[in-house]
């Protein structure tokens, strides 16, 4: 583990921030902008649905034809989703406006934007904001761009932490939102980490790629996708650090294990706040042929609506967890399948089941739990996070449009 | 659609039923038995999960053997599911009691179980349970076995209905549990159709698979799927038609339609009695590339507890429809996408959105409720059944194990 430290996204050298209310919202921050002093190498990734926000399909269009990247501009309280031609005018828009405001170039900056869905952004109130905005960017103004991405977080969500590549101290900032994967209006997940380290675009794209399949693609609190999910990170190279061009180069391992630490504390941060959520459920499943197999036995357990009632009334329901595994479509042996629950053996081989429901209560009637399932299969693991289904879920989701 | 009238598994000539308590639950009936006077053809689809029961293994080996059945024995309140090599030694010593009982080589004998899982069966109880359904046999019996095999269920799942075969009057009977595929323990659907029609048990097979994908594989309360669930027809010709023995037969295409339509009326019966449900909702998709396409579509919608929590709060959220369209993993556009609630039209083409808040509020109301989805991308369509996510769902399944 790297060595973590209250901060955030203006921890590493060269970035400043700004977090601001600028009307999309009634009185809350709305408007986070991000800045680096020099172009950062950008490795991102982009919600896999079908309906694509706008602010999704203008930054897919930029790193496409750039992976260099100054600016960042997002606002929360509405997503700009589901708003066809006139949302794709407003994205480009705000990504003009930022470009004016910090006498940037347009291929330099990205947009971002969580909220409501099929309603038009207020651009009225947007540019003008921007421009504010970037009057207000600073190295203090990490935690104020954290606030200015929440929809219905109930906390800030922001960490940094320190890495040596090769000999050199390089710093990583994160800042994400996401009550759950499902708020404010299906779940925007987002989340935006710098760092000062020096690496070619091609190698953090796969950095990226590989540290989202283990943390932001681990986490499930209902199964829903947002229009608008989407991970960014910038890396500016003011560390000074060898620059990073191949997997096989020196430090290139550490610095991949600070961005995948980053991404997963992030993660688990979203699944704390999800909504209703009174457990956080760590699942850890191995044994099986492959890790990706044991991520589908995960994702299948962490998934399951029954397991995750059973959870939230402290039933130690075993079978609803062998079963789960039995509906991921791997292939294992049920015989040879061992569940525990915290310390306590619950499933041993051959459906042995020889327990103290006692000491399983207690287990269950902790705030964090760990499910262990070992399949005696192979040399497969993986772990996903969730947590429990409450009645709360169902109050909170049953009126949020109206 | 074909005429229905009210009976059940021993309507059709030559079927015979008793159903009566034998001691694995406390009070309630707990044993049905199904008997046809000759071999009946039988078709029959079982769970796709891994960790199938005992029952589920033993059905699956004895009509690898032979395809023509004359009993059925079933038993409630114990799954018989996680329970090894003992499990398979009981199942089999129930195919045993029921072939003594009736006089009939254990061949012609299919068991099935549904109830609580991870538990040894009441073999003292069962067999003697067994010996006195077969004394109790008889045409009325159809409703006792229909009873006979309940767990949570509200109500008892039964039908019948007549259809002309080449101009002779074929019936078919079928009974059915399930409340929402999610109880007693993670929710064992089953359903036993009888028919006097004369069919080769090939052809059956692949009716069964048709009409199954057409109707119990297009409901979902959860998602979930249970370690014994099972469709199992049985066809023992009485009725005296032409056998039939190829989809090209005349008469064939009258009593598939007569299947499917059983099949549906069962698999709508066990959504309607879906734990902590209060609203039933039929999802049409229309217009994907084709019925799989369209099927995929309506399941993502079926599935998503977003869109299950907004309906049960009588919330016109067209965007959670859109948005599990888009998680779906088919290919369409957004902006030809149409989407209404009852008669009421919510999104139209390029994401215009003109309707009344009080018009879709009226239709959300209702009991029953009807969503459909025009993609107006081509001629797949499909018919989807599922219930809302309510509080009570959460209460009955936080604390069903213990």
């Amino acid at each position: 583990m790297k060595e973590e430290f209250a901060g955030g996204v203006t921890s590493p050298r060269g970035f400043r921030a700004a977090g601001i209310h600028c009307g999309v919202k009634k009185a809350k921050k709305d408007l986070a902008m991000l800045i680096s002093d020099v172009p950062a190498a950008c490795g991102a990734t982009f919600t896999q649905n079908r309906v694509p926000a706008a602010p999704v399909l203008v930054d897919k269009d930029q790193l496409s034809r750039s992976a260099y990247v100054r600016a960042l501009i997002v606002n929360s309280g509405n997503a700009n989703a589901c708003t066809g031609e006139r949302g794709m005018e407003d994205a480009w828009e705000m990504v003009r406006a930022a470009a004016r405001a910090a006498r940037l170039h347009e291929s330099e900056v990205l947009v971002s934007s969580t909220g409501v869905i099929g309603q038009f952004l207020p651009m009225d109130r947007i540019v003008p904001g921007i421009a504010s905005a970037a009057l207000q960017l600073s190295k203090a103004g990490g935690s104020d761009a954290a606030e200015g991405i929440m929809t219905t977080d109930t906390f800030v969500k922001q960490l940094a932490l320190h890495v040596q590549v090769n000999g050199v101290t390089v710093t990583l900032g994160g800042m994400a939102k996401g009550s759950g994967m499902i708020a404010p209006n299906m779940a925007t997940m987002l989340a935006f980490v710098t760092t000062d380290a020096a690496i070619t675009p091609a190698l953090l794209q796969r950095a990226v790629k590989k540290a989202v399949d283990r943390s932001f693609n681990r986490i499930t609190v209902d199964g829903d996708t947002s229009t608008n999910d989407m991970v960014a990170v910038l890396a500016n190279g003011l560390a000074g650090n060898a620059l990073l061009n191949g997997e096989n180069d020196g430090g290139y391992s550490d610095f991949y294990e600070a961005l995948e630490q980053m991404l997963v504390r992030l993660s688990k941060m979203i699944v704390l706040d999800g909504e209703g959520a009174t457990k956080f459920v760590e699942i850890i499943v191995a044994g099986a042929h492959s890790e990706d197999d044991a991520a589908r036995a995960a994702k299948s357990i962490a998934s399951s609506n029954l397991v995750k009632t059973a959870i939230h009334g402290e039933d130690a329901n075993w079978g609803r967890i062998l079963a789960a595994v039995g509906n991921a479509g791997i292939d294992f042996k049920p015989t040879e399948t061992e569940i525990s629950f915290g310390n306590v053996a619950i499933l041993r081989k051959n459906y042995t089941i020889e327990f103290s429901e006692e000491a399983a209560r207690q287990v269950l009637s902790q705030k964090e739990i760990t499910i262990r399932v070992q399949l005696n299969g192979g040399p497969g693991s993986a772990t996903f996070w969730t947590c429990d289904l409450s009645k709360e879920y169902v109050a909170i989701n049953a009126n949020y449009r109206t």
